[in-house]
């Protein structure tokens, strides 16, 4: 028998079963419910990443519908079995049986759409599991604010003496307000045989993963209970309300931990992280900034109001926005600059370079010190294939070109505004590439002279 | 005798009272109180458009000041009754009176600065007229979490035994808490000959349509009340801070509407709805997304950050922004893509086409899968009439390119970057509107030398 | 003695003492804590605008690390007395005695990072001083929601008997929910021989500030405690998470006010203003605006959804946005209007003049009824030098045009779509600066055959 708190070397071996085959009608979508994302990443992969602190030997995934959408979005990383018919929680771990044979070690029962469990909230339930009285079962409860509609636990100290549906209970259950998650650790040498016992009678006709730890007690096993101390982290989310519930709860949690390891969020309320935001000290994020996944922000960098950042790398001392969107690619070097209504992207600024106004850099490589001029666009995709644009090192790129790539602008070369670049310039060369300037004098106010009129006779 | 849940056909004629003369000094505007917008929508618009369920014959507004924004507002789809001097609620009523001569069905007395009565609400006021016990006026009250400033309504049972203003009332019908909304159901061959009963001997000196209720039970006739579980639909809008909380009342209701209906909101707060937004299934809406009047959004549609729609039509499949804005006639077919920074005015782009970067699309027509560039711009305007591009099917458009329409661009022709085009393309021509490169070998580097002279030189 | 509440001009002389020597190590920033901006203004700077409605004589600034940054930021404003080592807020105090020499008025002692103390506390706090009982110590203390970890202060009446920190209370202290703020008044004749009687014979080693009440009291002088209606005006700022909260405040009091002034906000709570904003009535401003410092809007100007604004002036009538930006020096005159992806720097646009789309104007004057085509660029730098481009009254400047500044353009005067001009256009001429339009006929079928065969080939 393994201690109280195994080290994790001592632990037994681990397999999650993790349940994803319910419809989700409510959040009424194509998608697979457990694959809406939540900060950027499907709720399924949350929950899977939080799972990888306790090195799992086995993952399984149990499936109904949409099993295409789960194989892609799992790549491999998680054996599917397969739910068909679905005949309640119990049927669906059942399932799991094959993927899982021979598996003596402990197992974990996972929801995909209670994607945000704690590892140490899962590690206390298999450490209890290990605890001297040996449970068979270790069940997740919680102790929400409204207790009315959960299913209770019926615990006398930590042991489990009944579970009961809220349907089901009496006055005197209802009272207890230990509430049932779901979410069990049990022996994988007890979890089969136990399942194998739960029977359908009742009026859905499902076998209910619950009845296991009933099963358990008059076998006489013992079956235990931990109670988290944050009923958000078994919160489920089966809607798009409950979505954006979760979301706004991760967001939450992510903005205090922004501030207090030293970004200043101006309105944090309106900043958005992605689950892989990495910002550095002394950074200032200005209201409404999104940051897709991704993003690395180095130390003290301003990202100004209403920005849009993804998979970029933006180093100390840069400064981006407002209504900047830095795309993935984006590689800001030290004390780089990228202004207003500027899209940057599979594009590397050097340090001190500047993009301040209205300009599109993508597939482009700018060098140190460079000036990239308003209205700059680098024509990178002529409709089939995408090319680069090179611009050499404090390069100036007047206003309102036109760099048609693949094209290579040289060290401290000029090209003149309103110029459209097809051919290389060479360091320190001017390139101008402008038509003649003709003058019409009169004509504009003949112009208007004739429109006034054309416009009068419209009007009549 | 109508029975007490009488059908549609069954119903007594309708006539509304709208009241809308107050001086709404709180505004401290000069637009009419109730002009100003809520959902993009002026509020007295919103009242009429919960009152058409129950099909009023006639619509009587009554107004003071600021009737010519009143009738433009209007378009004649109410009378207008004239107050002046403003004596009172009931005076105000009063004025309706030629209006409605020789009327014999139900008068229902709304507030147009009391915007959101719900439909049902009224419905239940006008069935209760109609109940065996045949009251002469039906009163709408309301139990505010807070009573203190508002006048009570004394009933037993539903029936009104007295109103009284706040200021008026003992401390036994202060601790009453039903609220007067103000708003009734009368009999219309009762209204004006109770109306005629009403005094003005009070401090303010004016005629409260209140006293009606008290008239009528000094005459022996019956007076119920009606209670409505929202409180929230009888608040009234007196200043810029109420609008506020009614504009966010409202998109909350509407918020939720729209995650129930499945799509996904990232960030619910900061999504704004008009009165008519039409969403689809399996829309993603991201974070400060503003829907002005008008916009329909098909099924599996991508709304990215920052953007602003009005007035247009968006296609399955389609994908638009981050920092995109759609006015008005913008329709965007099946799968086409707007992208940042650009903006589509009285345009369309076929199934498939992108405009992805730094764009302006104004009287357009953009054939499916053509590639608009970035920085293209529709030149459609001369300062006096505006003109159409015609742009074919597949046609590339390159970078910074100036389309001056009229101008039509043929099916798969291309425009070299940075052009101006002014004349017709063909369909699979090139088009080249390019100036000679010229080339000045060494020019940039006597004039950075010449440049740095000179600054140094003004440090001096 | 003066009178309880004396008139200004009967007030004794005021000398404010500062502290700021705090290591604000929570803030984790290397920007000193009490610089750290709220409103787009430094704490410190907040705090010294609240007192000076006071009109101190003297303002001491108790420094310890970060000298050099307060230095700069005060510019002269205040003395810095520098505090090293830091040994406790009495000890803090005692710094100031050199630059308070032979001052007898009365003494105010703030904390920088307790930066929203409204004037009428300190005044009261004053007046209290000055009251006929004579006390040598002013106390301001406030009753926070949760009065766990603050110091408490135990008075009977308004004389305090003792100043006791929270885990030196007893528990019939702590039930004592009257709270030490820290910020004191106090005769300037007494304070440093107070100041002077206190040790540092406590589990830190420090000099605490609040024991100079202690000692008053054992001299038999009088301490007397004022407590502020406001918990929240003496709430310090440690962290970013506590500096986040202090905007939030800050900005939800501005927002009431600007609407209780006439302005409409569509979404309060996403609009920012800075310290300085002053709006007219009748602005509508609409979601997600944020106001950078210096800026001015008169009456009946609409500022649309995502605009970025900061030391500008907006006269009446104007509308901006959305997406627009306007950077220092833009003045929009009466009913011009900037439209979306446009960023105005240092520039007027005169009456009626319209910048609607992606235009950047910098350095740039612009005259009255000027009509800025879409994509319009003033090339106002040549990467060494700032240039001014001046466009005349009612002058159109095409789509995608370049302003080569220096540059003047007539009255009336039209420069064509696509135009890169260089050289000044006369009042009424038109300026046309274009290529050729080279046409290919049948070159864009070859192109689109050769790269469809290249992507396949590719694709093998």
């Amino acid at each position: 028998m393994t201690t109280h708190t195994p080290s994790p070397s001592a632990a037994a071996p681990l397999a999650l079963v993790i349940l994803a085959a319910g419809k989700g009608t409510r959040m009424k979508s194509d998608l697979h419910k457990v694959l809406h994302p939540v900060a950027g990443r499907p709720m399924l992969l949350h929950l899977m990443a939080s799972a990888a602190h306790l090195a799992p030997q086995h993952q399984v995934v149990v499936a109904g519908h949409g099993r295409d959408q789960l194989e892609k979005a799992l790549g491999g990383r998680a054996t599917i079995a397969v739910q068909e018919p679905q005949l309640g929680t119990g049927h669906a771990v059942q399932q799991a049986q094959g993927a899982l044979a021979d598996f003596a070690g402990d197992v974990l029962i996972l929801y995909g759409d209670v994607p945000f469990v704690r590892a140490q909230t899962m590690q206390a339930m298999l450490d209890r599991l290990h605890a001297p009285d040996a449970p068979a079962v270790v069940v997740l409860a919680f102790q929400p604010d409204d207790a009315l509609q959960y299913g209770r636990v019926i615990a006398e100290g930590d042991r489990v003496v009944k579970m009961v549906e809220h349907k089901d209970a009496t006055d005197a259950e209802r009272a207890c307000t230990l509430c049932n998650s779901g979410l069990m650790a049990v022996k994988g040498a007890d979890l089969f045989a136990l399942l194998a016992q739960v029977g359908n009678d009742n009026a859905q006709g499902e076998y209910y993963l619950t009845d296991i730890v009933n099963v358990a007690n008059a076998q006489g096993k013992t079956c235990a209970v931990v109670v988290t101390d944050d009923p958000d982290e078994v919160a489920g989310i089966n809607s798009r309300g409950e979505l954006a519930q979760a979301e706004a709860r991760w967001q939450h949690r992510r903005r205090q931990a922004a501030m207090a390891d030293g970004a200043t969020l101006v309105a944090p309320e309106t900043v958005w992280f992605s689950h892989d935001t990495v910002l550095g000290r002394d950074v200032t994020v200005e209201q409404n900034v999104v940051f897709g996944p991704g993003v690395t922000v180095a130390d003290n960098v301003v990202i100004h109001a209403f920005c849009h950042l993804e998979g970029c790398q933006v180093d100390s001392g840069v400064s981006v926005g407002p209504f900047a969107r830095l795309r993935p690619g984006a590689q800001l070097e030290q004390g780089s600059r990228v202004g207003n209504f500027v899209e940057v992207k599979n594009a590397r600024l050097g340090a001190g370079a500047k993009a301040n106004h209205l300009t599109y850099l993508g597939d482009a490589d700018v060098g140190a010190g460079a000036n990239i001029g308003a209205g700059t666009i680098t024509c990178n995709y002529d409709g089939y294939f995408k090319y680069r644009t090179v611009i050499g090192d404090r390069a100036f790129i007047g206003s309102n070109s036109a760099l048609i790539a693949p094209v290579r602008i040289g060290a401290d070369a000029i090209v003149a505004a309103g110029s459209a670049v097809s051919r290389d310039v060479s360091d320190g060369e001017l390139r101008l590439v402008r038509a003649e300037q003709l003058v019409k004098p009169g004509w504009a106010d003949r112009f208007h002279d004739a429109m006034k009129k054309k416009k009068a006779e419209g009007r009549k």
